[in-house]
């Protein structure tokens, strides 16, 4: 799995006990899943469809640094389901991990739309070969 | 199942497509069922542990009145588990569902603790009592 | 009067003094008020014309669980009169109290416009009509 | 009156009209006026007590750049009472005016506190002094 | 140095070592002089362009209330150079400065486009002018 | 230069041109800047001292993916000094680049402090070797 995102815990990312605010995590995992697929699917129309169940293992307090990492699971046809795990960048202890998530392609009419993508691709390798 | 929160979807909540961003939604049913817990439980110390696999059925947009809706599905020894809904309040249209959600009573030590709690009760009853 | 929308105090909501931010309420108490507005006079374009005197009375700290409570003054012509209560859920004690919000609502043209409503209704029947 | 504090009108501050939330002017109010106290007060525990009625008179859109306006009213044993006037900072158009709003000026242990204060004091004059 | 807009440190605008976040003041500046150069320049339309360097002289705690000054340096064909300040309002200490921070003026099509103007002007005057 | 952080530009993240906020940008810069320092220098109290000149060179709008690359430049005695890029994900256009943040390392009692290393270390050699 590769590790992209970092966030710094900072005072308005809390709940209520001073720890990190879950519901601040799942929109860091859900922004983090929406510009994977844009990068993948090259389009800028992917929506959030389903997350499979979701373990909070531990959490983290002000100052941690944290990291998210992305992992493919599979091409559907106008899909594409993602692994993700959340975790102490310092320590690695694993914060949050969501097995399955599954982002859909869109068309212009909003519709599920194929995508074509069968494999995970680099931007610097489209970038070259324009 | 009762709704009580309500949201005004506002520019900040959308998403790059000018839908509601999921990872919104998101952080408001864990804030929902955050307080649903600490009035149930009367402690303010408590975390979300579980989240079950989470559908997201239909979207909202800009101006769209949404509301949340939580039902006990459970009281555990030392846990609280909901079942959740966010739904449109003009159509009651289904935005996303999460059937289990499991909230933990912690104690002084940030260590699970038994709440002693065994069913509903109303925040009315218990101060006309006192 | 019925409380529906409930607020979880966090530290993002905090002033300087580590209590509830005055402005915060503000902002709670106007989005409470359109989107009751909306709800009641089935049109999205509504906005906050006046509100009369604002007694602060007591303010919550971080963890606290806040419920807001709305109730019709009178329907207007093309305006809803509220009547909003902004109280800690757990102790019911109050923290502000707003006589008089009055909604106006608007046309396409963004002018004011007659809303031919004359009393509350709920979503449930309406919905159960259709 | 003067006017200090300007505000960029960006898309978060809209509501769902793509107009100047009304919350949101609100919560510039209230933050100016505690601000104001803390400088002439030279006591950085200050909360808003009581806001006279609000009168929405115009709004604002996306790129207006709105000023802030407050004058004393009076100042009070442990109480500052403030005037207020949101307005467009181009055309001078009034969006909102509030004619008292007062600070209460309070003690370490988070009473009223007489603030020995009786006129407006400029912080250049009191470091000159010094 | 005209000092205009101010800012309460609010728990939501500190770093995880609990002072103010540099982000979050680079942030002020950035929409000072945005807003700045449209009263200036009489144009929505204004992109910064460009900060000479900048130095964190000292930082602020919760509840510190600072101002922003802004100063013109040279009024360009269709550029505007201002010189940034932002410091303590009570004690006077300066927190940051930038010397020289360049904001475009742009055209319909958002290539940058002379603005005519030569030197400062004050909005009273203009709209005692029509 | 390695890129990690990702961002997906939102409504709440542009200013009133529609294009993204510069002040947003740059708190992303400075706490990107603060996170990576806090890795290597393996301390959370961390500041930001000084930003070279800013170059805003091109912009990015709603739904585009950016990313924020970091370079270290220099490891000071008390300080680090980084070298920053924004970029557009997909196109890999710069939006902005600074040469050079210089970070400092504070002690306990909040003055600068000897960090003790001299070369970029990754956490899982740390890790590996505990």
């Amino acid at each position: 799995m590769r590790f992209h995102t970092r966030k710094w815990v900072k005072p308005g990312d809390l709940n209520a006990n001073s720890t990190l605010f879950g519901g601040t995590v799942l929109a860091w995992i859900d922004e983090e899943c929406a510009l994977y697929a844009i990068i993948q699917l090259e389009n800028k129309r992917v929506v959030t469809k389903y997350m499979s169940e979701i373990n909070f293992m531990s959490s983290a307090v002000k100052g941690d640094v944290i990291e998210i990492g992305i992992e493919v699971v599979k091409f559907g046809k106008s899909s594409l389901t993602l692994n993700c795990e959340v975790r102490n960048k310092m320590t690695h202890e694993t914060i949050v991990t969501v097995d399955n998530i599954i982002m859909v392609n869109l068309g212009e009419n909003g519709k599920p739309k194929p995508h074509g993508k069968t494999k995970i691709e680099y931007v610097k390798d489209r970038l070259a070969v324009e």
